[in-house]
């Protein structure tokens, strides 16, 4: 058995790369003559051009399951294709941010991993470690637990102070203790580096899944500094807009290709100027 | 326009109930004649023949998302034709428990309201108001909130103390404040009548789905008194497991009727004891 973190790893090394590219087009802003497709059909032309044309230069893919959802069941039969059609060897990180109770999360648990075939899931911390567990006891999976998300509304709940700290905090520091198998890790919005560098600091060891790059104004650089761990990885940085909507054109695959080479050699550089002062 | 809130009080004094049916049957523990069947045919006959039995005696019915997920694409397939199967002015929850950054959140918002048809969803309070947004902004649909659940698991993060308060109470106070719409409802678990009590005394009129009575423990007269509010009303007491497998035999419908009918029946009585206290 392989693990979920010597999986990524391999993919990272092989490619060079902490890029993990997000999946998620809406039909809207796809290119233009795909939109004349049905949505669930034009979305998975899509992935399959943007996999194709990235699939040496990432670490991992990131699909969200909202956009599969929203086309109904047909979205789900795309959602699954779209797995499959994911090289060997790349992991596929369902971005779900499921948490129920523990028969429920049972279910999600053989959906996400079974049905669909991810190697790692988006898990939201709010009903506790039992909540997860079906999750965590899956040894050979990851699950990535949402510590300090990139939105303005992170600081509505998780930023309230307990004792002392933020909760996002208690978060970082409890959530690995929740499985033995080491297949945690946090995801921490690019969009506060200041955040991330506590979450580095009470986690130091723990992968850290980033959103925010990009679209969504997160520095790429202040980001590596306070997320990279001490030997310079145990970070993936998400691309999804950036990426995805590159070129609107017929172009879209090798827009998408040049954008996220670019991203992952600014990531790869920003990587060696932190790295030598660790 | 309807607001969610109304269609429950019209459902809810229509049948004379605050109950809710799950519906969310795992394929193993079905009736042994359905099992016979492809998972994602078996558990729309299933929800056919519970629906039929139990319409005159529910306030609402909540299907949890989980247990579709896991029969894939033909399982949302099942779930749409369960949702359309409700007879019309009986609201559909849908068990989902999502949140994730906003434009995310507006693709799971046209999912569940506008592909599915649901009346409300759950939703994690972890990520902030902005997340929400997109679900709260509707405002003919119903929110609810997840504030303290019915798990084990719930003192980890959800009992942590946010000054002087644990953080549930810190939700129960600020996410009613997250719409002017009055469409936000709360989650709290009947497994926790004490803790149930003090969301109901922080917020009065917000209204409340219960799960946990049943299968999970939960005391029903005990949550009756602590969750009712002023009215003797707001609440939603959920059954899924101990109306759903009242009989693994050919007659689960007629056991499914007996046992929703009796629980009715129980939540009435218990209501008539609190209310005149009122």
């Amino acid at each position: 058995m392989t693990t979920y973190v010597e999986r990524v790893a391999a993919a990272s090394t092989r490619n060079g790369s902490l890029l993990c590219v997000g999946l998620d087009a809406e039909h809207a802003k796809m290119p233009t003559h795909l939109q004349t497709l049905p949505p669930a059909e034009a979305m998975l032309a899509f992935n399959r051009e943007i996999i194709d044309a990235t699939c040496d230069l990432v670490a991992a893919y990131k699909p969200n399951l909202a956009f599969y959802e929203a086309l109904g069941p047909a979205g789900m039969e795309a959602f699954r294709a779209t797995v499959a059609h994911v090289p060997y060897g790349i992991p596929v990180i369902a971005d779900a941010k499921r948490g129920d109770i523990d028969s429920t999360t049972r279910a999600y648990a053989r959906a996400i991993f079974d049905v669909y075939g991810c190697d790692a899931i988006t898990a939201n911390p709010y009903l506790g470690r039992d909540a997860l567990a079906p999750f965590l006891d899956r040894a050979d999976r990851g699950t990535y637990i949402l510590c300090r998300t990139s939105n303005p509304g992170a600081s509505d709940i998780a930023e309230l102070d307990v004792a002392g700290e933020p909760l996002y905090v208690r978060v970082a520091e409890r959530a690995p203790t929740w499985t033995t198998h080491g297949n945690i890790g946090l995801v921490v919005g690019a969009t506060a580096p200041a955040q991330l560098a506590r979450v580095r600091a009470v986690a130091p060891g723990v992968p850290i899944l980033l959103p925010g790059v990009g679209a969504q104004g997160g520095d790429l650089a202040a980001s590596m500094e306070a997320g990279l761990d001490a030997t310079g990885a145990g970070l993936l940085v998400v691309a999804a807009r950036q990426v995805m909507y590159a070129s609107s054109g017929r172009d879209f695959a090798q827009a998408a290709r040049a954008s996220a080479r670019q991203l992952r050699d600014q990531i790869e550089s920003a990587r060696a100027n932190v790295a030598p002062a660790r």
